[in-house]
C-alpha cells in the first residue's frame, strides 16, 4: 500500500493555485497534508529547503510534537492535497503501521540530507 | 507508558564502559537501542551533535530506512542499553502506537534543532 493510493480519493482534498500558501509557519499546526497532485516548495525563513510532489507529506512536524510550524509551504504549481488532522493522524498511526513507517522514513530522509550539510 | 518503563527489564540489555563505541557509523544498521542507564554521545564525522540519556533512543535511522549509519555513538559514561532489532521494531510499530509516536517525536526534535541552525 502506498500513501498516494490510500488518499487519492479523499473527499476533503483541497485545491491550491501556484503561489498559494498552503501552510504558514506562523500558524498553529493542527493538520498535515498528503500531496496528491502538483508540487509545493518547503521554505524555512524564506530559504527553499525542499520541493515535494505526489505521495509526499508536508506539515507533519507540528502535528507530531504540537509545537509551532517549522516551515512555510507554498504551491509551486497548481496542486491538490489531502488534509490529515490530528484525530485522523492518530487513527492512522494506530491502525496502519505502513503509515507510521512512511512518516518515519520521510523524517529520516530529511535528517540525512541535513546531516550531509553539517 | 514510556519507553524506559517498557524496556527497563529487557533480558538482552547490553552494558558498555565509558569510551566504548556502541554504534559504528561504518557498520550496517540492523539494530537500534533504548538507553536505560548512563549517557552516550552522538558523533557525526567526529563532531558531537547530541548527548542522550535514559529513555532516549539511538540508531533508529538506519533501522527505519535500511541505509548505512548516519552517526557513531560512544558511551560517555558507563551505560546500559536495550537493543531493538528490525523484527522487534516492526512488531512494536504494529502493536504499540505510542512507540511509533515516540520515534517520530525524537526525529522531529532533531530536525527542529537542525532547522534552527540553518
Amino acid at each position: 500500500v502506498n500513501l498516494l493510493a490510500f488518499f487519492k480519493n479523499a473527499q476533503d482534498a483541497e485545491n491550491y493555485n501556484s503561489g498559494d500558501i498552503i501552510i504558514d509557519e506562523n500558524n498553529p499546526g493542527d493538520v498535515m497534508y498528503v500531496v496528491l497532485e502538483g508540487e509545493a516548495d518547503i521554505m524555512v525563513r524564506e530559504k527553499k529547503i525542499d520541493t515535494v510532489g505526489p505521495g509526499d507529506i508536508v506539515g507533519e512536524m507540528a502535528l507530531i510534537d504540537g509545537i509551532t510550524r517549522s516551515a512555510t509551504v507554498v504551491a509551486k504549481t497548481a496542486c491538490r492535497l489531502a488534509p490529515v488532522n490530528e484525530k485522523r493522524f492518530l487513527f492512522m498511526v494506530q491502525e496502519t503501521p505502513f503509515f507510521s513507517l512512511h512518516v518515519m522514513r520521510v523524517l529520516v530522509d530529511r535528517l540525512r540530507r541535513m546531516d550531509s550539510s553539517i
